[in-house]
């Protein structure tokens, strides 16, 4: 958890600090804050993640199809299917086909994809918080994430983490 | 106004900082700055919140139909028509349902919305500054928007308000 | 390059610095990356703009066509040309006149164009730093960038700047 001792102004002997937002369930934009995690957690930084709005859905488990408990908000869910697993580009490209050739391209590059990089940073101890405001509007309940996640949070607690960490990034 | 005294190592005892960007008028977008920043503003932070491109949109008022000097700003203004109660999703869901259904949801869930929050957050004190640029490439005047705002700003100026502070983001 | 000694807690007299991630290269989001750099330099801050996803094709030279080494990366480089004189607008106005339109507008208030703002920053010393695990994904090398660049860079080293900025931003 967060330790509450360390001030925005922590020496060189501390370690530094990210906090990330991940607002979005675009695979353009989850990626992003995968590699950024990863990377930043393997360099010995504390890494907090928040998923708010749609990149709530990352949470999700990949075989979870329908979520929430009343019809809009099951109606949702399949529209919009949570899970590394299922998430798309922002931009359509090739009608379509652009999602599947970047993650052919970056199979061919070893670059990691989102479910390898989820695994990897529960791994590395990245902290990875389910918004808690987010979760009412969908109906969902932390049975529908992934295992390995932190305690659901609110917006007044991130942002509390994100002032006293070193970089913040909306993503 | 912002205290220029303050550096960016700023003691325990000084409040802290946050400086948002809300860069777009995507109701997905303007809701988590309106939520951060009313929720930072609540916890005691002091919160500047700069509306720039799309953005500048979320400052109109509601029942300004038609803004702008030329006529490209008049067509523009139309076709992206501002006001916090005319935001819609940056995603279209269900054949553009997906607006009103989110609202509905909100709704439910006493999540206030952006028109409400944007009330609340002038109560509160977090600053609103509309861009002076892109008041320019719009047309706009500052008759054109919301009551309650802080004058307007250029972007040298709201940089140095983002260094000063301890959290900065672009949404 | 960056100045290994100066921590987190620099003082005042030294210099601010900025760290922006370019992760798109829609027109609306590479204006404001290139305003905030090139505004943050010439009030006096050190500036660094990581080109990472679809912002490394910012970078392009503007008058190469196709980039890649495998067909899929040629393939992608037609659709999405790279480039700053061949930047669109992430929204779709007017049956897609909205790019040239507020090009048009910026022109008549004098609003620099991204490829101006891209030369003024090389200028006033904006270090920009291409991503290379893109570049491995893109298929492109430095011989396809414009000239003015800094050496690639890999996350780690761009998290290390960034903790060291007293500004992040992800646009």
């Amino acid at each position: 958890m967060v330790d509450n001792e360390t001030g925005a102004t922590a020496g060189e002997d501390e370690p530094k600090r990210m906090a990330i937002i991940c607002w979005s369930n675009d695979l353009d934009r989850v990626w992003p804050v995968m590699i950024l995690a990863t990377t930043g957690a393997a360099s010995g930084l504390e890494v907090d993640v928040f998923f708010t709005f749609w990149g709530l859905r990352v949470l999700q488990k990949n075989n979870q199809r329908v979520t929430g408990k009343n019809w809009m908000q099951k109606a949702e869910s399949l529209v919009d299917r949570g899970g590394t697993d299922h998430l798309k580009l922002s931009k359509v490209h090739f009608a379509g086909a652009g999602t599947s050739m970047i993650k052919m391209l970056a199979k061919q590059h070893k670059v990691a994809s989102v479910t390898e990089l989820m695994e990897m940073a529960i791994d590395v101890g990245v902290r990875l918080h389910p918004c808690q405001m987010t979760m009412d509007l969908y109906g969902l309940s932390t049975s529908d994430f992934i295992d390995g996640l932190q305690p659901t949070l609110g917006a007044a607690s991130f942002i509390d983490m994100a002032a006293k960490a070193d970089i913040q990034l909306f993503i």
